[in-house]
């Protein structure tokens, strides 16, 4: 069976805006049958802890915007993150990589995490991946 | 004829700072011969609307420079960000892509759009390209 | 001897978070025996000047962690990031450049900047390098 094609995000960013960004990029890539791997780091990582992407906000400049928005991703029935995340998962396309050293700076346990993670692991299990994938941003 | 090299940029920020990054990068990409695509999506997107780029301004966390620079900038006869995607667009190596999920999210209709557009996609256009692309970014 | 693989980042922030992350891959990365090419641009670029990296702080909207997460690191004996930029310079694989249009929109004089940097440079020299990387982000 040939290789599929990868994409590789660094959710760096913990603001909503930059969520989704990240998740319509990688559902967009599963439902093309590639593989989106996200490696979550920093403000990212502390968004995997249970019932913290349901609190997820917009950046200072944009904070005037946050509840307009959020009324109207309502109104179209848009999925929340966290939806978007599991419908992912359920393509089994979606790996979910959480930073190491991000949870020791931030004092995060394993447990507090959404049980989607897939794997702990620090920067060198990620651009080891990342060197095979066609597409890496970071958001 | 060979295929030129590519760069393609997601523009998801809306700020002066992230503008001219991506302007720069991709003015010197059409500079270089290479194919320049833009998609821009979010905050990004915002900024296509006519007369919209012309209000760019810094994030929070800079605010007090802005005035600063932008005098800076004017004293420089540094091109504005649209005079330079008017530039890009006259090499015949830009090509601009207005992300169609977030004209929905924001209510944004193609008449309100600068004319310089070229496609109205979804991401699955830009992830094809993108795989084929030298270099991937996100602004 | 065969071409070593690279790692290429554009530091267009100057904020502690995006700095550290920058600098964890970048360092990640030469640990691996990998080239890393950092691109320092606008903030980033701010933040070569001798004396401003000890200063980065957090984004508007994570202002109120600053002071935790830096006494945080204090406690932890984390490396600042200037102390990891020169772990990296130590290992012969790290290469520093700093965007000139940057310096002149800035004002910034090359004996300003902290003795690190190798190259001063355009976009295009860069673009150049990044065309030949595995991976290239933008912080």
């Amino acid at each position: 069976m040939p290789e599929k094609k990868k994409l590789a995000i660094i959710v760096h960013s913990g603001t909503l805006d930059k969520l989704y960004c990240a998740f319509i990029l990688g559902s967009t890539a599963t439902a093309m049958d590639m593989e989106a791997h996200l490696y979550f780091t920093f403000w990212g990582l502390n968004m995997l802890k249970k019932g913290a992407m349901e609190k997820a906000g917009l950046p200072a400049i944009y904070k005037h915007m946050e509840e307009p928005l959020k009324k109207k991703l309502k109104e179209m029935n848009y999925p929340t993150p966290y939806d978007m995340l599991k419908r992912m998962k359920a393509t089994g396309l979606l790996k979910i990589y959480a930073c190491t050293p991000t949870m020791e700076m931030f004092g995060v346990k394993k447990e507090e995490l959404i049980p989607e993670v897939d794997t702990l692991a620090g920067a060198a299990t990620f651009l080891e991946l990342a060197a095979t994938a066609e597409t890496t941003i970071l958001v």
